[in-house]
């Protein structure tokens, strides 16, 4: 009986694997230009941490965690999201006391829900993320969301659209909030029984309701930008103004509230345009968190970031027709014909692959044409053939395999001058 | 209040995760050059595939395993190694199918074991390790522990050493096991409970007990390679021969047996013999898996692989006095005075780092003493000011931090030029 891959997640194999890779030195290029380091966090974390962050009214800590007791009986849960720890880890190793500040860090890795399975969504999933904790200067929130945009366009994609809002500041926000109260209140027995429980602890979680999405209080619900003091109002604008030095597109969206509690002033979501792409077309999303930082244990220390979906931005790109580049080709494949002609395979398939030239051989003891198929299905540029006369005179053929020309070298020529061989094959061939 | 990092588990901050940035991509251009291709499964399995595979009188089955049951009542387990969700993919994805075999394969990432906290030891760490799928070669398994000793040589360790042995096919390990038994079993009262229960169940994981190591029975048991049938030995002469001819120096150890079920004929371990390396000083280890394949529900398809300690590398490198080079430099501080010319410098900055030169600028609103700080402290190589006055002539003057020298250009000079300016300031230092 064979054993499956658990429910929501899934393998990545080879010819997959490799647009990953691509993909995640794109991003730290990005982020090394942008000067954001990496920060590591442990996969799981003490349960309280996203119950006091992401908030308990929310979708995430309500339905959607991994939570399970240690032998050492500790509530775990597999971090749903990366902002949480990497505040924690924040506070808990002082970094606000670092001399340069603000503190910008990147993460990527895996997260965990557990939502129903749809395309593009699966229970474990990845996550690149950036923070900047330390500055409420509104450029840094342009910058965070140029960064996004940065990936993106490095991507190759071109249908994405920047969304931005502004949630307000904490007066802001109460003031929004008691509207919505007073306009979901009445009516609030057509709403589940989640959105009920909403209504005085969190109402604005009601408007991201998955249940209620068509009930008509929701269009005509209060909107946070009319409930906007002037701080939050003056810090919104200037985030705007630098985004348009930035050059930078955005729209903005006075209904766009993320899923997440600890979000104020600056709310952004980027989503794609691409036909095909299916009815989730967010590929990050992200805001300002001043206070949280504080509720963590730690001084009032403001800060914002982004979260972006790394398998999302590999289904816009396959969307939009862009394609990888295989980074994995072979150099050499050495055929052998007998024992000794074996010997000497090994230790010259070693010797190339010591002077960076990737080399491959046979370990099935199969037949000279056997052996000669594999070179071709691999791809090989260039094949040799070992038998008991190569080993004799010391010199083999190297076979550029794009058009069948041969040359006679020693081993040791050919570890040697691979490099300008190579690029001549190359060009006598264009 | 706040909320530490779980026990037994790490933050890894910026600073630190520069070394692993660095000994990953080494292993990815090694694993490139020998032609093993990534692998990423997920991060639980069902619980079913550790104690079908990993065995259950094993430790690992037995008191360390991260065990949750999910939402839909599924029994998961955080991995605790990579060996089995690597054959689980084999067989599930029908790897066995793919024209080139062996399937070659690499992962790397997080495992977890609910072990007690000592130095260098986790509950959640980093393996990165190799599976070659589908040859029963002795040539592939000594590439596969060339694979392992060429990068920990490539990261610039010296004091490592190669141990291995042969645990013997079926038959042989038969004999071994009844030979064991009648050692063991007239005294075996005065064995932990462990150990008691393991006799007639597996009696060779008496060998690898933490509590027992000191009972005299243990250096007199029967050992391995004296029950190695025919076949059995004559395949191990010729692991010993393609890593003489390979050129890496091994010893042999009889007393080595890996403390997981699924191995046989190859086992090795690679060892630190750095000083002040502390206790632990096995780097990596790993072995041939015949069979296992097949019982996880696959054809009978041969394997063999190692997995190595990312966190033990890096604590042997360091063991070494080894360190690495800082690839985060910063090029560009750009130090604005007044709100025009912060404008400038967002768009500046953002400028540069399209043009891939690294770059950074002030968001804390701080007096330009404070900004010029920054630039020092982030090891800036240049910085430039921006004012009133090079808002009005289009031209700053740049500033070569190491020796303070200084020329005017415009901003696109800079930009165009920045290459060559840096190389030439370089130049003039020596």
């Amino acid at each position: 009986m064979s054993i499956n891959v658990p429910r929501g997640t899934k393998d990545l194999l080879p010819g997959e694997t490799e647009k990953w890779q691509a993909v995640e030195e794109l991003i730290r290029d990005t982020c090394r230009l942008f000067q954001y380091k990496e920060i590591r966090t442990p996969i799981f974390e003490h349960t309280e941490l996203f119950t006091r962050s992401v908030g308990d009214t929310t979708d995430i800590v309500q339905k959607e965690m991994y939570t399970f007791t240690d032998r050492g009986d500790r509530s775990l849960t597999l971090r749903p999201e990366g902002t949480a720890s990497v505040v924690r880890s924040f506070v808990e190793n002082k970094l606000f006391g670092l001399p340069n500040q603000p503190v910008k860090l990147y993460y990527m890795g895996p997260m965990f829900r557990y939502e129903r399975q749809q395309a593009g969504r699966y229970r474990q999933f990845v996550q690149f993320g950036i923070e900047a904790i330390g500055s409420k200067d509104p450029a840094i929130d342009a910058e965070v969301m140029a960064l996004a945009m940065n990936v993106y366009k490095k991507a190759g994609l071109k249908k994405v659209k920047l969304v931005i809002n502004s949630l307000g500041d904490t007066e802001s926000r109460q003031a929004h909030r008691d509207a919505l109260i007073a306009h979901f209140a009445p009516h609030i027995e057509e709403f589940c029984s989640d959105c009920q429980n909403r209504l005085e602890k969190n109402p604005l979680r009601i408007l991201d309701c998955k249940v209620d999405r068509e009930n008509p209080l929701m269009g005509t619900a209060p909107k946070l930008p009319d409930y906007l003091n002037e701080e939050s109002a003056a810090y919104f604008e200037k985030v705007k103004h630098y985004l348009e030095i930035l050059a930078i597109k955005y729209e903005v969206d006075p209904n766009l509230v993320r899923g997440l509690d600890y979000y104020n002033h600056t709310a952004f979501e980027i989503m794609s345009e691409g036909e095909g792409f299916g009815a989730i077309t967010t590929l990050a999303g992200g805001g300002r968190y001043n206070g949280l930082v504080e509720d963590l244990g730690g001084p009032d220390a403001p800060g914002i970031g982004f979260a972006m979906s790394i398998e999302r931005l590999l289904l816009a790109l396959e969307a939009e027709g862009q394609t990888f580049t295989n980074i994995d080709s072979l150099d050499v494949y050495v055929v052998a014909m007998g024992e000794a002609a074996k010997d000497k395979a090994v230790s010259f398939v070693s010797q190339l692959r010591q002077n960076n030239i990737t080399a491959e051989m046979d370990y099935l003891d199969r037949k000279v044409k056997a052996q000669m198929k594999s070179a071709d299905r691999l791809n090989a540029k260039f094949s040799v053939v070992i038998g008991d006369n190569e080993l004799e005179t010391g010199k083999v053929s190297l076979k550029y395999l794009a058009n069948g020309s041969q040359q006679e070298l020693t081993f040791e020529e050919i570890v040697e001058q691979y490099k300008e061989i190579a690029t001549r094959a190359m060009e006598e061939l264009a």
